[in-house]
């Protein structure tokens, strides 16, 4: 494979070069099966981390609003930020405590987030965070009124300097490992759902979208470990 | 319950208090319970947010160190971070797009990160770093050599800026929302272990607590949904 090149300078990935991978394929991958990000910032000379939803619409990220506040006070229009995905694959176990790990695969986004104003692309994002959560649900549900729409800022962030880094595998065995007596190997994860909790309308059952919960990347529901 | 009260003004939560908490218990039991965090932290003036590992150890973290260089570079001794930990527990559908949410829990901790330079207590780190991932790992694996110590930077961070946000239970149901004939409730979402994949070394098959992994704060390995 080629060797993979960063966006920017500041994108690049610096420890670990060898878990970057640049390709937008795998950054909306990740982007898609995900389901909340962390949005960095500063506020008053401080870094704030917040979790958020978010969703992708082609070569941006639509950010939802509660984050926004703080963040939109400090600047005006646009803002630097750092919007971080990440999916944890598994636990990475070694017969040193040193090569212990995580395999996971993660998307660091950076740039200046815009907020959203123009009426019909608002509604556009609305859209997308909705199908971001559950595919199918926006045209099932009650449109979001003018109220509602004026009372939620929505952010937009391109995805020109996106950077991907990614483990997976088993643990690294160095030389003075081999001789070490313990169980090596990988415990994997999984998101799951479990069966939905609620109630049906009138004439209004739960679909296969509700019941049968799945996302872009994942695969026949796991049977758990133990 | 009497109103909580924030440890400072800056870590109040301002979007949504009603959501805020502020026990150290709550706290400690979602610090225990998940397994990565997102370390913000400014470098040359922009706001990025890194996946890493980190423990609690009673009344502080220890943060895992790939982060930590590029932090490092723009300061000595401590520096401004927020270290941010999320659980998310479900997916909140209401009859209308506006009020579909998540359950989650979160904790964010503001503060000033020094570096753990002394080996006895970066000792102490690693060893609540392999205990975090899984009880019992320490006492059975390799010891880490003073090269290997020497090699990877540990942050520590006081838990007294830290606030918690969590939302839980069904859909907010509007009167807008009360005709709306669609299924309305919660998909909850886990994490959950699959068996490992590795290798035992000769008279030392995986224990128990590779074998039936789980955290605290997880209860029986829950069927999937769908």
């Amino acid at each position: 494979m080629a060797e993979a090149t960063a966006p920017s300078s500041r994108s690049r990935v610096r420890r670990h070069p060898e878990r970057a991978r640049y390709e937008a394929q795998l950054v909306e991958a990740i982007l898609d099966e995900s389901m909340i990000c962390h949005l960095g910032f500063i506020a008053d000379g401080v870094p704030y981390v917040v979790p958020t939803m978010y969703a992708r619409a082609g070569n941006q990220v639509y950010i939802h609003g509660s984050p926004a506040s703080r963040m939109l006070q400090s600047a005006s229009g646009a803002v630097d930020v750092c919007l971080t995905v990440t999916l944890l694959d598994g636990l990475v176990m070694a017969r040193s405590a040193f090569h212990h790990s995580m395999n996971y695969r993660s998307v660091m986004i950076l740039g200046s987030a815009r907020e959203v104003l123009d009426p019909a692309e608002k509604l556009t994002a609305f859209e997308r965070l909705v199908e971001h959560v559950c595919r199918g649900r926006w045209g099932e549900v009650r449109q979001p009124s003018d109220k509602e729409l004026n009372s939620t800022k929505v952010l937009a962030l391109g995805l020109q300097e996106a950077s991907v880094k990614l483990r997976s595998g088993g643990p690294n065995v160095p030389e003075a490992d081999q001789g070490v007596s313990v169980w090596a190997g990988e415990i994997p994860l999984r998101t799951v759902a479990l069966p939905p909790s609620g109630e049906d309308q009138p004439n209004s059952p739960a679909g296969s979208h509700i019941m049968s919960y799945t996302r872009p990347g994942w695969t026949a529901p796991p049977q758990p470990g133990g």
